[in-house]
């Protein structure tokens, strides 16, 4: 007879998914941390500052985000120490923006190996270049099998608001997609599965490029006829990338690809179109950063893009215009008029 | 020697373009007419109320549509006698609401079968449940070659604005395509050429579906997430119906099908998303098209769709959906909510 071990089990067998943790203090973060108590009794939070830790719990919501979202503290453990929040949880859900990634992780001396993680990074890692799963595996052991990441149309403001949002899980194997889309599911989100990690994890990356595009034709003053045509061109450039990079056989129009870019294009909530929308109206880089107090993930999400392609040498001219207009300082109005001889 | 007739040369052999004529007197018609004035001297303007005539003449434009947008009188001849308009030009630009064209052309009693026609109608023919080149080719003998259809996202009101738009010129015959998108392309106006007539056609018919669904959600409240699914969910339906009627290889996502969808979805422009809306806010049916003083064309649409798809028996869950409240008084907010099981 086999002798199970009675102490530290979880580092024998994962729980899934256990004690749940949301890392990152942001928009996206409230959002998720707003889901998952919806449905689960108790959170662990990471925030990694413990000022924001203590006016949170002072007055019951993120002093900084999504501020009209009350929590029940009882709910909450908060951690501004990123060893103990891995050591006191077994899922991870990682909502901290990409570029920051790395810097929390660094900080780890506990294992990664034995948890669940779910990201909901939609960005890329720098300087690597890899999305958010393959960095964890090159660097951090994590299998494939033990990663999740959420896809899909999901502004946070909207998910505040308990609107209908339908998000898109996916993970290698199916069954563990849906265990986690059952954390998710409540009367105001409604998860799909998928196992295309990568896809969806470069779509993600791609549509907030695309909608810096869009927002700077719209501070181009550009109309809607045009905006129509330069998203079914940022369709089809991204079916491109997504199928030169991973090869898998997709629908490039499902939700989880087109919905976000649409969401993230059209909406007014969403950060890469204001940002792009201030370039086009004339603001520099660095004074629509200042004024935005936010970081639109797309800024650093085309450096990545534009440097992944150098491998892969697919057609991009919607990437390459807001490239050139964010890194290189190409006036924005005689790119898009450029551009716009390129679309079709 | 071959003799060679001086006398009506046009019915011997066709003058592509030749004299043109807009059939039409509102919003779209209008912005046609500014289209084909930019590049050619003269056109012929067929509106049905010599009234509508006798004022733009005495104010210088349409007097009731696009009033923003002066013309130079001299470089048009109006009609409002159907038959005297057909005989003094070579190709006519047919841009009449799809539920009355049958009642324009009834009154003909010169032939058609010599002239180039390009349909500019974004609708289906009832009760034939025709989309327009396919009921001139049954019903007054004209071949397929000698059409061309105008699709893609146009808002008309954008037009007139000299926003930069890309329609997609359709025609069997590709180098007639590029001769009618020649009549077109100006400094605001890039078109694309394409063989899919009556793919574009179909598209055009469904996406004012798809914009009324997308307006009834708006005034229901649901927010952008939701849009995002919606509209890729309809982008998805297009494409297997439009695939199930004309089994030929396209692009679904082309502007020509999606920018279209997209610009009516998304513009506040959009009568159809705007009639929607009223509908979802708890306009009567009946109140919304008092109220809007326009047609929109998908009311129309959508039952042609329906009786189409009799024979079709394509999953259409969203156009179901704008049926059962448009013609079936089904409640808007019950027929919506399970309309939002069925999407992913």
């Amino acid at each position: 007879m086999q002798k199970v071990p009675d102490v530290e089990p979880e580092y024998n067998e994962m729980k899934i998914p256990g004690r749940i943790a949301i890392l990152g203090g942001g928009t996206w973060a409230t959002a998720l941390a707003k889901i998952v108590l919806t449905k689960e009794t108790h959170i662990n939070w990471y925030m990694r500052r413990p000022d924001q830790i203590e006016d949170f719990i002072r007055i019951g919501h993120n002093p900084s985000y999504l501020s009209n979202v009350p929590f029940n503290l009882d709910r909450i453990t908060f951690f501004s120490d990123i060893n103990e929040v891995v050591k006191n949880s077994d899922t991870l859900i990682l909502a901290v923006p990409s570029p920051f990634l790395k810097g929390h992780l660094e900080k780890l001396e506990v294992p990664l190996e034995d948890k669940f993680i779910i990201s909901a990074i939609k960005g890329i890692i720098p300087p690597e270049n890899l999305v958010v799963t393959d960095y964890l595996t090159q660097y951090y052991n994590i299998p494939a099998e033990n990663m999740a990441i959420i896809g899909g149309p999901c502004h946070a403001e909207e998910i505040a608001l308990e609107r209908l949002t339908y998000p898109t899980i996916a993970c290698p194997n199916l069954s563990r997609a849906a265990m986690v889309a059952n954390i998710f599911n409540n009367r105001f989100v409604k998860a799909s599965t998928s196992i295309d990690v990568s896809g969806i994890e470069l779509a993600a990356v791609l549509k907030n490029v695309y909608a810096i595009a869009a927002g700077i034709c719209h501070g181009l003053k550009y109309g809607d006829n045009f905006q129509a045509v330069l998203v079914s061109n940022a369709i089809m450039e991204m079916e491109r990338f997504v199928d030169a990079v991973s090869p898998i056989k997709r629908t490039i129009y499902e939700s989880a690809y087109m919905g976000d870019l649409l969401v993230t294009s059209y909406s007014s909530f969403s950060r890469n179109r204001t940002f792009g929308s201030m370039i086009g109206k004339g603001y520099s880089v660095k004074a629509a950063q200042i004024e935005m107090e936010m970081i639109a993930e797309g800024y650093y999400g085309v450096k990545c893009i534009m440097e992944m392609n150098d491998s892969y040498n697919v057609e991009m001219p919607i990437a390459d215009t807001v490239y050139n207009v964010l890194y290189e300082k190409a006036p924005a109005r005689a790119e898009i008029k450029r551009l716009r001889e390129i679309l079709k």
